[in-house]
């Protein structure tokens, strides 16, 4: 079984894929695209929280064997988010890491029910939580299991849809020795911005970056706004992969 | 089956009670002092989400017939707050009203299995959501359901534990017709600060008042710091319906 | 001549006025339809802060001869937002109070040129200034000369113009013994919002209210939403009387 | 005399110096390490805004000497900021940029004093001032004649002293057309942090960076926490380059 500290072999760890996995075509096309660049986790939403309950929720379980047949495929990792902990237990033998977003970084009966899987969890910081109770959301999970993820916090002079804070990833990191990587595509909400935002993170000395790719942004069913495509992001992980070495001496 | 609508006949509607059920005799001994004065609604917390997983976490289903007993006797609606879809349908027979907390307003999960429940809910605030989003939760729902509840936002000039944020109550209220409530004990974290508070919302006509009491605030398992005496109520609630008159006009 | 304390002998203490003074005629209509209702201060605005170089700057020192017979006629006391360190001596004679607006409240060469005034001064809170740097301010100048307004903080979820921070009000007047009033107009931005924040104000037991009054708000040359008109503010100022008698037990 | 876009040609722009001119030695010794480095513009602050009344609040006119022959040894540009408009004739021949500071950003009778000069404008970004707010005070001045420089927002999580917003700075930079630079010294209030929030800030394509350096941090008069040795800034220059060279593709 894939430990978190194995996966942070990866440096920088790369994650990337569609906000919501929509058809086996779809995920079929992007991860194949993406496996060859070196990517090492792909995103694979397959039940998507949404603000309005009109929107698209996901292709829930239809989806597992799609992704099952791109994994053996392409021996691409694949992290899924769980917004209900029913589902824990039915992302065995597909997903190899499991992710809390946003909206649940509080949701404690949530992250009680993580505490008794064993695989690595992504924890992604709320609105606007503070380091404390970043680090206790963790605590819930088991901290050593745990990588943050920071993804912008709200505040009332927001620009994009969210505002980055690198000062808070880096103390994470430094202060309480944490491993944290950076979502560049939910703080900008707009895909022109999301390569800045990128090389900001790594430049920063971030774990990793997880960016939303897709094959037809214009058409995706969520967060169109914000993918950008393979070729982008192509060129994109080549900047990335040079600033993150200058920044740590990591190469 | 108590109606939202029946439920705000009441004006404004008076819930308190303790931040968590603690014992038979705790909550009993709050629940026959706060129904004379004319409290409308019993906070019933039997289970409590924490920040930090080493904190009480409530003493669950112990409480329920406890409760009941209070019922019976005292003839007070009781209100629960779930942390757990699977508690929602434990609770029938016991609490009238279900409440969804600060930290699970985007726990788009939980909202939905409340949805499949008929009675009224009140939806707290998150700590930095929009308007939109707030009513956006209240629609998984059902928004005739719904109470909204005001517990404060979080600054970067917070002098309390968060700001209570009337202006945005006030627009739920009168740009989109929504009930709202107001949490003064969270706002302020501190007892002395829970009058000035509670009368300003009333102040500003909002529909009721949710106020942590305690019989013992000292020794409260939780929140000890903001629950107040039943005295203290006592003499709040008299100026609380005099300052409700005034600037609302219902008498 | 007027000291802060002597000002503070009216409980609450009530401020009004237009946004800026226009025309004498303007001022004179305001002035006559406030003074007896019992207002104690009106605001009397020669040079305007405005955000865009393109808005109406004010009409400066040609307005001082029109309210000094305004103070002659009605006895009301005069407060001046002063902008510029220059504008202090010329208003010896004219204004009684002076006031610091948010967007200066950092201007320490401002407040020091004030250190050397012995007018009371008014010192509005910035736009997400901490209790600490509010204070500090109110330092430079002076601490018993000065009255605090709190006229809202911006915050990420603002459903009006800024949120009101009542929570930090409170915490100046009673954690560090300062008045502070509120300032019910700037905060909403709206004029059908401020009588409930008004009253919200005085409930939480503040200690005045600085509330824009133009007898035409339409065709006001700043703000012109948030301006209400003599006779709303006057069935507002029974209210507020009654309810910050019930609240502070001052009648 | 130098115009904004002749600065803007290097690429990036590189300001560094103490927080505070302390005395000749110390000025002396900063730029004498400095100006071999390639650093294009001295800070030479000799008025400093301070939050409280009793700290050091600079060695004003006397420092003027003492840079002026700096500049004439070194060649390096002065860079000043400006608290006071009667200030600005006096920096003629010393200063040949000028600077607001954040506390300043509105303060509107600076910023008219400053549209009468012909020096290119540092423009700083208030805590909490949107998009549309530092546009406008940029217009005061003369958009013309602005760099804006990001110093961090403050908001309800903050883990630093500030956030550094380089999601604002871009949308400035590429929707608005501004040169941007970033203070990371401000945001981060600690030296450990400011190497990776500088490179973070280049690797996102800003024009420049402004850093605070000293000789002897651990003794500065002010700000002695955020401020890095000239040994620490020369290796950081170095990466500062290359991660500017890849990311923005100029060489």
């Amino acid at each position: 079984m894939l430990t978190r500290d194995e996966l942070l072999k990866h440096k920088p760890l790369i994650m990337a894929g569609p906000c919501a996995v929509e058809s086996k075509e779809q995920i079929t096309s992007i991860a194949e695209a993406l496996a060859p660049m070196g990517v090492h986790v792909l995103r694979s939403q397959f039940w998507k929280p949404r603000t309005s309950a009109a929107d698209f929720q996901g292709v829930g379980e239809a989806g597992f064997a799609w992704v099952r047949e791109i994994k053996e495929k392409t021996g691409l990792l694949v992290a899924t988010e769980i917004v209900d902990k029913d589902h824990i237990p039915l992302t065995h033998g597909t997903s190899d890491i499991l992710w809390v977003g946003a909206r649940n970084m509080q949701n404690f009966e949530l992250l009680k029910a993580l505490a008794k899987d064993d695989r690595p969890v992504i924890l992604k910081r709320g609105f606007i939580n503070t380091m404390k109770e970043w680090l206790a959301s963790a605590d819930y999970i088991g901290r050593e299991r745990v990588i943050l993820c920071e993804r912008g916090v709200r505040t009332g002079a927001d620009s994009m849809r969210f505002t980055l804070d690198i000062n808070s990833a880096l103390v994470a990191k430094h202060d309480h020795g944490m491993p944290v990587i950076a979502d560049p595509s939910h703080t900008t909400g707009r895909r022109d911005m999301v390569p800045a935002m990128t090389l900001a993170s790594v430049a920063a000395g971030l774990d990793g970056i997880v960016v939303e790719v897709h094959n037809d942004p214009e058409n995706a069913l969520s967060d169109s706004k914000q993918q950008i495509t393979p070729e982008t992001f192509k060129d994109l992980l080549d900047k990335v992969r040079k600033v993150y070495a200058i920044a740590t001496g990591i190469a």
